[in-house]
């Protein structure tokens, strides 16, 4: 099954566009795990066993592992995942942009060491940074498109005087995505919560492809506007995917023993907000 | 001593402007150890031995080790060639580029876990994804500026509308580089070596700023014309730092078990064209 089908039949299968983010820091752990490296793993896999009913993906963020010399953590939860949540696809968020025999080794890492189903990547160095990822089949791409940072508007809003229409770089992006760079259906975008503007104006340049998009809870984005800007779909099924993640607000909703049940409530609430949003008219 | 200052240390002590690369591909490994990727460190650790009076600076490119499970062996490579060449700075080539807490575990990797002197970043998130790496003291960034891959046209020389001059997006970013983001000067620019009109243009749009030059040896670029068009210096010493790198053909130039010798006699060739090439007229 490729990228796309998983994450619609995740949609299907659990009523929802919750994308849950694996980010852990063990500053922020439970009191009883606080400021234990060795408890990654432990944390993390508590999390998804109490949220593997609710989330669209899970979405591991790999700096904290690698901060915390935690590989071996990660391909652990990786292969948890497969266990506890065979049917809910895995995005490795790792933003990797580098070209050809780098980009092969970043793409080994992802898909066959860690077994991820998509990766998050950088498009700063063009398409050919892009590709070694494809020739994994059913394998998916997210690419950053626009993201909800201060630092977002320094390079992604400039507008491109030789391209026709001027659009922004991130509106060209997004046209890549949904045209020239998608050859096979595995091309996604990643696209910031923060402005709902954005996030219908690169649905309208790319009708069709998956979006991941983070800033809601923690970052503060609006779960119902992001959903309206962003999902597409009726009574035939959905046609165009989003998942809105969510990290800190879930991981870190309870301090106490009962963190992963907090961390459930948080999840179901949110799901639920989100999943509510598709019934605008 | 800060990473500019560590840069024209080893340039002048080693009176070289070449950055020995290390990308260790098992698959091209030396016959004894070929396939190997339990030997990396080896293989690596005894390049560094065989060029540590030849190089400007070491740039280990970390999905080489990611995709081997090789973190550990990087580790130690790391902690060797301080010990190994303590004079030669170390750019850990990663290519990061995230935001907030994020790019925090991204410059805790690559300052504390690694111990790495400077890190290659992609700046398409903006300045809040620079930033975390500039609060440690002394280490450099180097930001991805023109790359030399077919891809490196896609968007980094498409020319800005709204910016005044209407500047290429990488002539946009090297001022940036040079003006208000380099606000402790501990930031660098990666410049490809394919095309040395775009290095001049660099230099003349950042006259200080250290750059780091890929694309010498094995991927072609003309090294007497990358220097001249990036180095500057007199009588009164460097003003402005070059880093040119060759990665795959110091390390695989020889397939024998005196691999590590053939490789220092690559390096020296190199180093000599290298250092030659500054005394143009």
């Amino acid at each position: 099954m490729n990228f796309t089908d998983m994450l619609l039949d995740a949609e299907r299968q659990n009523r929802s566009l919750l994308c849950v983010g694996l980010d852990p820091d063990p500053a922020r752990f439970p009191h009883h795990m606080r400021n234990d490296p060795d408890r990654i793993y432990e944390f993390c896999a508590a999390i998804v066993d109490a949220t593997a009913d609710l989330a669209i993906a899970f979405k591991p963020q790999i700096a904290y592992f690698a901060a915390h010399r935690a590989e071996d953590q990660l391909e652990r939860l990786m292969a948890h995942i497969r266990v506890a949540a065979p049917h809910v696809p895995v995005i490795l968020d790792a933003k990797r942009g580098d070209i050809g025999s780098t980009a092969e080794q970043y793409a080994k890492e992802a898909f066959e060491r860690y077994g991820a189903d998509a990766v998050t990547l950088s498009p700063f160095m063009g398409f050919d940074s892009v590709q070694p990822y494809l020739r994994y089949p059913g394998k998916g791409v997210f690419l950053l498109c626009r993201t909800s940072n201060p630092g977002g508007d320094d390079f992604q809003n400039q507008r491109l005087a030789d391209v026709p229409g001027q659009p922004k770089l991130y509106e060209h992006i997004a046209r890549l995505a949904q045209g020239p760079w998608n050859v096979s259906g595995q091309v996604g975008l990643v696209v910031g919560a923060t402005y709902p503007a954005e996030i219908a104006r690169v649905r309208e340049l790319a009708p069709t492809v998956p979006l991941l998009i983070p800033g809601v809870g923690a970052q503060g984005g609006d779960a119902q506007a992001t959903v309206q800007a962003g999902w597409r779909g009726g009574a035939g099924g959905t046609t165009a995917a989003v998942a809105v993640n969510s990290s800190r607000a879930i991981l870190y909703a309870g301090a106490g023993a009962d963190f992963a049940q907090a961390a459930r409530q948080e999840a179901e609430r949110t799901r639920e907000t989100l999943w509510r949003a598709r019934l605008f008219d």
